[in-house]
């Protein structure tokens, strides 16, 4: 079938590559770094999409567009936030191309089409929205702004992975403006939680909210939240981040605003964002070597039915029942597919929707018919049962939703299992080496331990839980006191 | 107020440019001919863009992602396509800014930093897409590709005007491929009519559709449909197109199939586009001097009701049937508003919603809720009605269903009545520089004359109709022979 794929205890890197090419997710592109986004992969970004844009617009925030490019003043105005992305911004320097003079068919870069002042092709927008809000913000009635705006970026990567790190990627970032500092600090907060709701409930992966370290917090921000995921490799990922900025971007923007007592001050901030890099996560955390598994909820096909016949007779037997299954399904909002092409034997098709990862697969052929039964295969734990076709819309409905629960309950105990404390170094080395995960152990809070452990093993601090434990300890590395312990993994 | 706008009359381009930014639409931004596009004006184009995406689903459409950057090695490889494009394109050459030495705080481009091949930013796609299709392209089981592309666009534009033609712009890309020639060309006119369906029965905007000449074809088609509109100062404008494209690009890339006999062709090809430039011309095909004037099927808020009371008690009172009103609108899928806030005097609130160009204005102040009544105020038509509160939703529910009429309508009568027959010079300039709109002229077919008279008059051949009359005559310049008809106007 040609489609086989390394299985993950083989090579896990190699697993998710071939996954990801063979299921129809994405492909790699001309562009070095940048990926094609396939049909499949898209639906699937289709509907975590819109299922975020409900919740940002449930949670009271509009939606714009703001410019691409990035003038290079306005890039460097925050430096802190200009310093961290310097190092992987593409840059426009010119407008125009022109035919080669001693290469005909062939196009040069105009010399003469060059920019007075070079664009940055945007890796965040910050910048020129905090530059827009200027003009939009004169007063505390001009608050606050709760503006998201879905776009494509562009961090010029030097180690590039589908999904997970690709030069160009699609994501949402939200930038609001508020008038005070606890109204930040609560919008800031209160996105953390959308997208752990969205995480948990969506895409069946539990994750961790917490804080970073001053070491691993945006460029720009006062305080990064973030939502840590765990795969089944060992490693952690960071599936979105909400920072509270302060008004560090106001500052660097000059924009005010005049309170009720006429009393003039900066405008505070939050900015917060997840990607196509959640793609790569949700993968991770679930699918097994035979391919895809998708939670119910976001899969762009839930159902497909397979009818096995040998002649023309039996396949219109069966397709005229399914006919009517398909419209029964489709008014419980069901996405289902009615795979009656001739081109592939079940076989194939049924190997062909595994990879794909779609939730349920049912088949029907001439006995199941005559039954009026089908046999309904679920996609994460591969059983299979006889079902009447009275009641198989309903039936698998409920099973949908016992899938999504199921995933989500793997996935956490999983991760649960996968919180261990450690009070030792060499226990702390072991555990990353040998049983991955996240490592809970105490650190000294600065950030030249945090420098030093990542350098010895890899591992950074993925985040203080928000809801962590006060303890007195000593820090793994150095023996320096400590008040809590810390998250550490190695991560994607 | 300090909403003031230019008039029509006065000004029209003014006018056009102060509504866009009054009403909210967009605003400028620091990039030089890019725009910020407003929540408001945001909101409307996704109105647009999400039925437009449901019309290319339902006519078997998937979307799909392809990277920002094509290589310049990949921009040149169909020439008549790159040629078109070349002196328009904004150029990537570095990945890299790094710290000014000379001057604290700033960066610069970092030399070192050089693109062994340059990027270009995609002015359009087909390049990128056509070298990925080659991949995916095998045999005609893989074909039809009927993939659809939501992203960002950039054009150098010298002269830029809000919506009409920005640097940047948002659009959709269709790019499909076909076995045959018949199948692509069945493509691109299925998408045409998709395009005057949603101009004419969403954005009630009439249409047009014919052949652009060879002339006016985008670069790299065979072949090029599009739907004309006409703007209330007579000038038409562009509003969409589908290419056929040949086999142009597949020459370019090499991008064969084997058919069911074996024998190896070139794949046959279509694109198609819309972009936000749609807003600027629903912009200019409705509004008036008093704001905007949005078909209902598309504004962000259909309907806004503004209480009118003297205290809290008088609030309160109205406050409480309008909940209620509110949750049975909501049931009938209206997008409706209660502007009960305190810090702006009703007055006030109809001109601002006048012009945002709001459908429908409900104002209910004490007596009409005593007498159960409330004031309904068309904004297409400045009427007002009292209805009853008890079928206040029904009744405008309706009634959008009339004021989307009535803008087609109107907006048709306006067309229609700017269509005019011209068979001498002179009347062709009078009726060019007086009346305005399309004048159908007999053209001799050469592209020499249609320079020329673009040269004279500033009047482009916008269409060749697809159910053009065949009828001989002779050029409105040349006197040489004709067999049609064609339609000339000034354009955006």
């Amino acid at each position: 079938m040609g489609k086989e794929i390394t299985s993950r205890s083989q090579d896990y890197a190699q697993w998710y590559n071939d996954l990801i090419l063979k299921s129809g997710l994405a492909d790699y592109s001309a562009v070095r770094g940048c990926m094609v986004i396939k049909p499949y992969g898209f639906a699937l970004w289709e509907n975590m999409r819109d299922e975020l844009d409900r919740m940002f617009k449930d949670t009271g925030h509009v939606n714009a567009y703001f410019p691409l490019f990035v003038p290079k003043s306005l890039f460097e105005a925050e430096e802190k936030n200009a310093e961290g992305f310097a190092k992987e911004c593409a840059v426009v320097t010119h407008y125009r191309l022109k035919t080669d003079p001693e290469n005909k068919g062939k196009l040069i870069v105009d010399p003469e089409a060059k920019l007075e002042e070079e664009l940055v092709v945007r890796p965040t927008s910050e910048a020129i929205i905090w530059n827009t809000y200027k003009g939009w913000i004169q007063s505390y009635r001009d608050l606050p702004i709760l503006v998201n705006q879905w776009a494509n970026v562009v961090r010029w990567e030097m180690r590039t992975r589908l999904f997970l790190r690709t030069a160009e990627f699609l994501w949402q970032e939200g930038h609001t403006a508020h008038a005070t500092k606890e109204e930040a600090i609560i919008e800031a907060e209160k996105m953390l939680e959308v997208y752990a709701d969205f995480a948990e409930n969506f895409m069946a992966v539990p994750v961790i909210k917490g804080l970073k370290t001053a070491n691993e917090r945006f460029a720009g921000a006062e305080e990064t939240y973030c939502i840590e995921a765990l795969m089944q490799d060992g490693k952690a990922l960071q599936a979105g981040t909400s920072h509270f900025l302060g008004q560090n971007f106001a500052k660097a923007f000059d924009v005010k605003f005049s309170d009720k007592t006429n009393t003039l001050d900066y405008v505070w901030a939050t900015s917060w964002g997840v990607s196509t890099r959640l793609i790569g996560g949700l993968v991770m955390a679930h699918s097994d070597d035979d391919g895809l598994i998708l939670p119910p909820k976001i899969a762009p096909l839930q159902v497909v039915i397979v009818p096995i016949y040998k002649n023309d007779v039996e396949k219109g037997a069966i397709a005229n029942k399914v006919h009517q299954l398909v419209s029964e399904f489709k008014q419980l909002g069901i996405r289902i597919k009615f795979d009656d092409t001739d081109n592939a034997r079940p076989g194939w098709k049924f190997a062909e929707y595994e990879m794909k990862g779609v939730p349920v697969r049912v088949a029907i052929g001439p006995r199941d018919l005559a039954n009026n039964m089908a046999e309904v295969a679920r996609r994460d734990t591969k059983e299979k049962l006889s079902v009447s076709l009275d009641n198989l819309p309903y039936y698998i409905k409920t099973l949908l939703d016992e899938i999504q629960l199921n995933l989500f309950t793997k996935a956490k105990q999983f991760r649960d299992e996968h919180i261990t404390k450690a009070d030792t170094w060499d226990d702390f080395v072991k555990l990353l080496d040998e049983k991955g995960g996240f490592v809970a152990a105490h650190w000294d809070g600065t950030g030249e331990t945090e420098d030093k452990i990542k350098e010895l093993t890899k591992a950074t601090i993925r985040c203080i839980p928000l809801d962590n434990k006060q303890e007195d300890g000593t820090c793994i590395l150095t023996g320096k006191p400590s008040i809590q312990r810390v998250l550490f993994a190695r991560a994607y």
